[in-house]
């Protein structure tokens, strides 16, 4: 039996005078990149270059927008603005990013939350629909990039949007299908054998192992890469030549919002 | 004889916590509306009550991207970064606005660059050309919107792209067609009767006249209304009556940019 | 029997080319001015001018630190950064305005953290204990603003900071001794003869009234005034009327931070 | 004949979550840092662990004061605000630091300006004698480190600021006494041998040699180190091996603003 799954990684996280990430060496690993948008890393001139990259690397992409929180990376959590003043911002930025993409001749396909807004929107169902109510009303055919077991997954399923289901080869998963908090131990996976297992375990026969023993279903679309730790091209080539080894197909999620024609 | 004339203003140049301008008030005077993208004034969350504001008043819009510069409103002259960063800002910024005019159901059909980047713009052919590159890259049948007689004008035409040609009523001419230097004395008409016998004189004859007594032929479309004056609603509203007491029909610009149907 | 009561305001809180309130009216009316400090308002402009009137007005002057956060005013709750970077910034912007201050020839007597940073810090020890430590840092001789029946008035009050105890006029207090949150009915007192009447008998009686029927003891030193509400100056200046009319002196609230010579 | 040179640094140009230059080894090697102060880079955070740093490296530091300009990285050439505007974001910035240093136990010495700011002020006396007003007004025992030859030195002379004369090892030098522009051939001297003469004939032989053959006199104070370019610890490292070997003592500057205690 042979399945397909996606790798994505956030990229396009330079901002002004300073770099992270080496995006051009991801680039030849992954198949869907998560621009930033400008609001917690990555400018207009940053994401110009990355949309480029990515096309000319036959990279999917889509948009990261973020709280608006350059200094925090987006990570610091942010609560008590009005929604539609959240809302337009994600409107903004994912705008933009798919007017860029056109210039660029590279259509966006999906859109993920980062940072501390996707964590918080992921249990917090008025946060998760207003998410999802930003991206349908930029493009109702985006595919909306969630893990499973989220409020952000079923509100994007009751809106029509298309869910790409989003897996972790290095984190746990706690009963409820949520990944296990990093104060916990074990919550994340050094070991690269015990990732891949991981993740076969998922693609290959549809359900999530959790710490406390239960094995709950999942249709994996895409496996999430991390681009900015420490050996971070090393740790995902490994993953991709394990999971190729195992028979496992990578490649772009299929999607409604990709063109018919 | 009967002739057409646009009135433009900027708008949506609140941010945050902060109002600037009377938005509603001129919303109900003008016909065009140059609404700020975020980099000098304006947020999503203003842009988006903006944009909503025009299209309920009939009020056409159009981006007015800016040098990204909050604290200084866009007003400080900027030079020395690359070409290719200022370009892909500009065009983020009105990538950003059509997609949120899109989803207002409004469209956006021209572009007026700000500040100091419109000042600079006006004499440097090659910022110029980058300005009217930005612009045609998202939409080639986006109005420019510019003074005759500069860079930009010519730029835009030699790019193809529509111009509206934009007067002042309370500004004097140098004999270049140049709008005089505020630091010069007689550079600002202050008195309304002087400032509507300008426009009549270049509406119905079509000439500009120079502080140097010379006529300088013009074909006005748009008249630059300030809208963050002491006084300034007052001073639109007894412009607009003047000129319509003296048969010059107020109304947007006819621009390629429209929908044919 | 006559008491003594502070009147501290919010100032400063312009931006660029955004103005907010109205300092010059207010200073003719309080006795102490809390100075944004760039981060959430003012810039360094700003500061310099604010500084230049309170000086010139008589009125003490204080920093008024908060979260890096400027779009959001301050006033949107963020957590999830290390504490030792928070504490950073709270030490940067109490010594800018510190050193300002001194240029100006105008001591800085006090700090009154800002928005959401006071409010939560108000009911979290640790973030008491963070906020106390960085003015203290700064000089232990600046007086902590504090709400009584709050984490960081006993958190000054263990650290050995002067603290002035500071009530409302318009807003009630519940049994805890607490501000009743606005989304509470009656947690707004709009009419202001009961405003007058709550100071009196907090100031007068030495007891706060609460929404229980609870009398708590408490010994204020400075009364909040709001300058950024609409009518804020003709409020404050009944407030003031009414309270000296009852034989309340209004001045600067006695600190051991002010200089004994 | 032995002489004493300083080796400068700017240091402390991280920003949130992005790091800038390796400033821990450049700390083993230089006398003395420049800290940024949060407007080009920075954060406070990061100000706090540089002066940290420095402190426990025995090396001296001082503000590297900017332009508003983080998305710049303070390169920006930015004119048109209002002087009195930008004096109090240098006063902001070098009174920040300042209290930071003092906090951490550590004196600030000097101010050195940054980037755009310092290019254009070393050929503009009225932003030369801006800058120096602006650096007087927090202390007048500050040094002032400057290019000789230059508006910044003379206005810090005539205000009767300390001032510590800087060279470059790897930038040629015109007959006026200044840096021969970047766009010019030989404008950067890429031989680490070469550079070492050049240091050594401006050190021990107390002139400048210009690209025109002229000899320039000069006393030299300190030596601008780079620390943001490819292989910048290494050349620093071979830079002052060099000029050890040719007996000359590396040291901070000595200026009166130490302390005499």
């Amino acid at each position: 039996m042979t399945r397909t799954l996606d790798l994505n990684c956030d990229m396009g996280e330079s901002f002004g005078a300073w770099t992270m990430g080496d995006d051009a060496e991801m680039l030849k690993i992954v198949t869907t990149a998560n621009i930033a948008c400008g609001f917690h890393a990555g400018d207009p001139a940053v994401m110009a270059r990355t949309i480029g990259l990515a096309r000319d690397a036959g990279v999917a992409i889509g948009a990261h927008p973020s709280f608006m929180d350059l200094y925090g990376f987006g990570r610091r959590r942010i609560s008590g603005e009005r929604p539609e003043d959240l809302e337009a911002q994600l409107v903004y930025q994912i705008a933009a990013m798919r007017g860029m993409a056109e210039i660029a001749g590279h259509r966006m396909t999906h859109v993920k939350t980062h940072g501390a807004l996707g964590n918080m929107a992921a249990v917090d169902a008025d946060l998760a629909a207003l998410c999802v109510r930003a991206v349908k009303s930029v493009d109702p055919k985006l595919t909306y990039v969630s893990l499973p077991y989220s409020e952000t997954y079923a509100a994007a399923e009751k809106a029509g949007l298309p869910v790409a289901c989003e897996i972790y080869a290095d984190r746990s998963y706690t009963d409820a299908g949520e990944l296990t908090p990093r104060t916990q131990p074990g919550a994340v996976i050094h070991d690269i054998a015990q990732s891949t297992d991981q993740v076969l375990e998922m693609v290959l026969n549809g359900h999530i192992p959790t710490t406390g023993g239960k094995r709950l279903p999942v249709e994996p679309a895409t496996l999430c890469i991390h681009g900015d730790t420490a050996g971070a091209v090393e740790i995902a080539r490994n993953l991709r030549t394990n999971l190729e080894a195992n028979d496992v197909t990578i490649a772009p999620f299929n999607t409604p919002g990709k063109d018919p024609a």
